[in-house]
């Protein structure tokens, strides 16, 4: 397909994404709900269909060498497929937010103001070989009344047509506006950048995936984006933390899903306890298949360790990999996460009242903790139900970005003739 | 100055702020307050040093023949300078938006999780030559705990690096950080293309003036910016209006100050009552002195004026001109209003219930009127205060920027040792 074509193609279903939306943001809750359950069924219903397209997908896939890991990622099955139906499913039962008064208020001269929440528009998702990333991101933006642009990695390109084919019939079956639910089927990578730049019809660009792909987004578009993903955490045991709690946390926080972004990549602690605690914590992280890196000091304790150096410092390693750095106090390991974090999530272990209340306050992180695992930054963990990702920028929407996060509001005024002197 | 010399003041700069954005995030509210007074005073005990430098900018202006609306603005006088040290007091009694606890929550398994608002961080103002901006964006930067990097128009280059070498001493000696009030002093246009693509230290860009500067930024930034300003705002006088209310509303929304973005440029006629409101309407605008220019229909019964083209449609005339067009009922209003307005604000003159409610839901702005002038899109008016521009984008804001919307929020999360099963 040549440079204009694609262009074209986005385009094209960029001016329907945006009639869509007008049609959308109106659309009755139970409709909605209806399209939900449709798309649920229909998902489980042609799970054959799915799963040749899928085939086509992993036989490519094979012959391209892709790691282990990225084959996992693409593969369908029955079973994953009836999880992704569920999710759909699990979205009819939170609230709409669409049409929520956030507030109003009546002011001196009369006027009645009120805050009522819309739907952003249209949203273009661009994302890597995840096929389920197609039907969250569909469900979660159908459900708050925007309309989709997906853009999946061209791996999942047989597989991302069947879904949206599949899902978008449903939807429109249930009367969803054509255009509600689209995805770009040319897999030139200038579809990207035509995205990025494409003010007119997208609302808001979210990119889910790698720190490669985040970056190249934010780096490039022009459309407002949501970054999100990227966790850089740390966990900082503090020298008044009860150690056995912060042995549960760090274990938990780094092995518990450690390919997720609120996992923890980098431990820092207390000089003054770190000759009782590294051994305590090394041990159970050992056990758990972690390998461990450390800085100088924490190598003449736990001498057996690679050297941690300032790239792993700087790396989200995403595995069973942990760098580790002895601080000389809390300054020091706010300075490192000042340096080194991206701004997720980051938790501190102590009993001290006046240091918690400090580290709460000088972390610039969407979520910062007290004797709690990072692993708890997630729509669900926070009672938000389904999330699109979890923002680490400030702009709109930081954490998990939940339903609320996909909506914006208007101001709604009613008068009775009121002029301005 | 040559680009090399460009890029390394506004990183300079940018680094700065970005270090004075840490401690400003912790300024106590009464340090912020006291700097903003000193402010005010120092801005007044100072005036003569401001005026010699605005002269030296008003002659540069004169002889490039600037225009006599851009002369003025550029005018600093002892009573304008005033009024800026007026704002800054006012801002005082603002309540200071960093460190509310939004809302917080407690989850099954025990974990409290709070949504504490924080500041942006460092926000970058591009703007042109009014130098009354360098003060209301400094006074709020400041009051909502973030720094500020100021980028004026050239013309204004003299009298602005004498307010901020005036007012970034008077926040420095209440205790405010070194950095928090910067104005970048080349003037050469490459400081911008820096600005645009500062992700690593600018959280935010908010550009105010003219269309043509907002969409330079718009188009080019990668750092995320707020849309601000450009308002083509329609009033639509429906068929069921009290047409007395409705020529309060139009003249108020077209005269009371039309060189602003919330006054009316298109005014939408229901064809019904046309003949009897046209007339009406027509008399008192061109009392106030506004040009009226009309569709086809319009001219067949205001004969005298001019005929109003696509282009005037889409115009901001942000004078005294007014569009005039018939439509044939609501629904074409709504359409026209989706073709050419700016989403920032609309209104229906109507005593319809169903309409009423019909034209708040359908309208994509960020503020929709029943039955009040447009001009109320407004900090003050809103009851917030001070504002650092009108949003038209869906992110984060939309409508009158108070204090609250330059700020976003952590979550703030207190556990006893929760982890992750």
């Amino acid at each position: 397909m040549n440079k204009m074509n694609v262009q074209a193609e986005v385009q094209l279903k960029g001016q329907k994404a945006k009639e869509a939306a007008r049609k959308l943001a109106s659309l009755p809750t139970d409709v909605k709900n209806k399209a939900l359950l449709n798309m649920a069924k229909l998902l489980e219903e042609r799970t054959e269909e799915i799963i040749a397209a899928n085939e086509i997908d992993m036989d490519a896939a094979r012959k391209k060498n892709l790691s282990k890991a990225l084959l996992d990622r693409l593969l369908l099955t029955p079973e994953r497929i009836s999880d992704m139906a569920e999710g759909l499913r699990a979205l009819v039962a939170l609230p709409d937010p669409v049409g929520e008064i956030i507030s109003m208020w009546t002011r001196p001269n009369g006027l009645q103001i009120g805050k009522m929440r819309v739907p952003l528009g249209v949203v273009g998702i661009i994302y890597e070989a995840r096929p389920n990333v197609t039907v969250d991101a569909a469900g979660l933006c159908l459900k708050t009344g925007n309309a989709v642009i997906l853009r999946g990695g061209s791996e999942a390109i047989n597989s991302n047509t069947a879904i949206v084919r599949i899902i978008s019939q449903a939807a429109e079956n249930a009367g969803v506006p054509e255009g509600a639910i689209q995805l770009i089927e040319t897999t030139d990578r200038e579809a990207v950048n035509v995205m990025l730049k494409a003010n007119d019809f997208l609302d808001v660009l979210i990119p889910r995936g790698g720190a490669g792909l985040i970056q190249t987004v934010v780096n490039n578009a022009t459309v407002p984006v949501i970054e999100t993903g990227v966790g850089n955490c740390h966990v900082y045991v503090d020298d008044e933390a009860d150690l056995e709690m912060a042995t549960d946390i760090v274990v938990n926080a780094k092995t518990q899903r450690p390919g997720v972004c609120n996992a923890m990549e980098t431990l820092l602690v207390h000089e003054a306890v770190a000759e009782k605690f590294l051994p305590m914590v090394a041990r159970r992280l050992e056990e758990a298949g972690v390998e461990l890196r450390g800085c100088e000091k924490t190598r003449r304790i736990l001498t057996q360790i690679q050297v941690a150096t300032k790239e792993d410092w700087a790396t989200e390693y995403l595995d069973l990999i942990l760098a580790i750095k002895v601080v000389k106090d809390m300054q020091e390991a706010i300075e490192h996460i000042h340096n080194y974090g991206t701004k997720h999530s980051e938790a501190i272990v102590t009993n001290n009242y006046q240091r918690a209340r400090d580290f709460l306050q000088s972390v610039d992180a969407a979520a910062v903790y007290v004797n709690a695992s990072t692993r708890f930054t997630d729509g669900y963990q926070y009672g938000f139900g389904a999330e699109i990702g979890i923002s680490t920028q400030k702009l709109h929407a930081r954490g998990p970005m939940g339903p609320k996060e996909l909506t914006t509001f208007k101001y709604i005024i009613f008068g009775n003739g009121q002029i301005r002197t």
